[in-house]
């Protein structure tokens, strides 16, 4: 993954759960980056996700503390106090605001966050911070991720070339309600914070929030974007200036991409499933009839099992509470029709989708025969290996 | 189980789908039986549904046809036609309306059901009708069901004894959302159907609404209260009548039981889970919570595995969509407080809840600390058989 102008980055082994790996994640931004974000709407949100909450919307950032292990959520006043002690020890050493600083953390629930370890690594971060290290980034935040997801692209802004840096964590607890996991994307594109945060949030609810692993919520849901102005671009007028035309379509790339990287490293996921709504009364209940599909473990068996059972999706379709009218309602698994108009095709065969049961990258299509709603959705199947993984890992 | 007066049942072995064992179940009522009923809420409701939501409103009642195998849902017009040519076809056998006669069907969804499967049983059916065989009744109606489910109750009306019996099936595909199963359930007290409605709808929100296995909604969910009258008991004015105290007690009891045996034999199930949530700012706020902690895989999984993972539970709050203070939650399991006021109690050792984790009755509750609202909810664990059954066999 390339540079991005204005942005530093250091890890660190600091022990706090996960012994001889980094897991905790500094990143330095230059004077003058705005920042955009997201949260959990988790009304059991993290310590660092409610500081996070108030800080972002002054639009400035000048760094992200962030650490894996542990996610300092139910852990009361001395949770907050810990962030407020890590943002001010960061602003210190960085010659910034507290209020600057972000902290992001992931892991366990409930249990105190160790600050005398985030205290031991602070000096050697800040020592380490340099341009490069985004593969170290990515780990650095993982937890029962089993590879780290990173991604860039590069765009233009009025004929200005642009870079975009993201890395994001996640494998469990992903169910989409705001953000879904850890997520911080980089670019030195100037753009100011309001406009910053519409382009943001247009392109989440195309991404993080149309995925879902297993339909839990986390507590430390963050998704932020900063952006450093070192591209010296044109400053755009509003988020819907035509000279951002190139920079939203690569945004939402990145976005897309490591939204499905995360569900593609959907805990025991074999399956990668992108489920295609159209034909609804609105795009809402398109999105509503997607992921009561996604979210249902019958339907997600049944994929597991490389089962036609397409009687699943209906169910869940039923369930959605969408306006749905079942003699309109088609279903087809891998581009094959298997029902129509309230009923199954005649010479609908089973064998016919056999062959793509068996690969690992599934589609799934919903028409609804009502309007010009649509939506896509993407997901995994449920399997042993996420019993295994939930059952016997404190994740 | 007791004979119900007015109440005749027959089984036939009709190998609609599963071979050598009872598949299709016929009640057949005296005239004057009164019914109440709900149903599922799926907008992709099978076709018995549909059939059986426009005649319970007349509140008269003289038969069930009952089969497994095949849910006869999303089977278009052709499914229509023969739960019409069903309901005639008893009809005439038993000298009543078609519109008197209720259907269900469970089983797999979008195959058509065999009419003349049907068609061959019905003279034998009527042929067998007799006042006993509840256990074969209960059985006729299962299907991954490990077991059969019925239960009865004796009480009182007005000093008259009146006798509750009722029948379950349901196993997966249950969430609560109207009622989430098959289930059928006789007296013979004499209660006009409207007061009979109001009765069956107080006990289905505290006992059928009040239970899931795996979120996932059927389309064929029923639950039908016949009255035969023949207990002669002194009419009731109203539901509220304290003549009906000691019925109102045992048919919520009767229902809650059913519910309950439903949950204990969810699929793959090892552990029953009971959820109490109290302090909530409403009843319906104390359910979601209820059913967010119910639902949740993670929290489902950490029970599988007997791993005291509270924090999954203080996320699965946060996701509800209830109003929660999370400075005020309480948080224990077994009796044992764990999480008192935001974080946790500093003396709490894993230890003290392993012993009541390793039972298969597993208690968790939680406080929110702002109102009255209370709620109980009933569970089960996710765990492998859970993902074996489902990826293996086409329900």
């Amino acid at each position: 993954m390339p540079a991005v102008e204005g942005v530093r980055l250091a890890v660190y082994s600091a022990g706090i759960k996960y012994q001889g790996r980094p897991d905790i994640l500094l990143a330095a931004l230059d004077p003058g980056t705005t920042v955009a974000g997201s949260f959990t709407r988790s009304s059991t949100a993290s310590a660092p996700v409610a500081w996070c909450r108030k800080r972002v919307p002054r639009g400035r950032v000048r760094a992200l503390l962030v650490n894996s292990g542990n996610a300092n959520a139910f852990t009361g006043q001395q949770g907050v106090q810990v962030v407020r002690w890590a943002a001010g020890a960061v602003a210190q050493r960085l010659a910034c605001r507290p209020s600057d600083v972000l902290i992001a953390s992931t892991g366990v629930i409930g249990e105190p966050l160790p600050i005398e370890r985030i205290h031991a690594a602070l000096p050697k971060l800040v020592d380490r911070l340099g341009r490069d290290g985004w593969s170290d980034a990515a780990r650095a935040i993982t937890t029962t991720d089993t590879f780290s997801k990173g991604v860039s692209r590069v765009c233009q802004i009025a004929g200005q070339k642009v870079t975009l840096s993201g890395i994001a964590k996640g494998s469990g607890m992903i169910a989409p309600d705001m953000a879904t996991m850890l997520v911080f994307v980089f670019t030195d594109a100037r753009i100011s914070a309001d406009i910053l945060q519409s382009l943001h949030n247009a392109a989440v609810g195309q991404s993080f929030n149309c995925i879902t692993v297993d339909s839990d919520t986390s507590t430390s849901d963050s998704v932020v974007l900063s952006a450093t102005g070192k591209a010296m671009n044109q400053r755009p007028s509003k988020a819907s200036d035509p000279i951002l035309k190139d920079f939203r379509k690569a945004l939402l790339s990145l976005y897309v991409d490591l939204a499905t990287q995360v569900v593609k490293d959907g805990e025991g996921a074999s399956k990668f499933i992108t489920v295609d709504v159209s034909g609804a009364s609105s795009r809402t209940a398109a999105r509503a009839v997607g992921l009561a599909i996604a979210n249902s473990p019958l339907v997600k068996t049944a994929m597991a099992g490389e089962d036609a059972n397409w009687g699943r999706i209906v169910m869940a379709v039923g369930k959605s509470g969408a306006r749905v009218d079942q003699s309109l309602l088609t279903v087809s698994i891998g581009g094959v029709m298997i029902a129509q108009a309230g009923e199954r095709i005649e010479s609908f065969l089973e064998s016919d989708v056999e062959q793509h049961l068996k690969g690992t990258d599934i589609q799934i299509a919903v028409d609804l025969g009502l309007g010009r709603g649509r939506a896509r959705v993407w997901t995994c199947d449920l399997t042993h290996e996420y019993i295994r993984i939930n059952a016997e890992y404190r994740s």
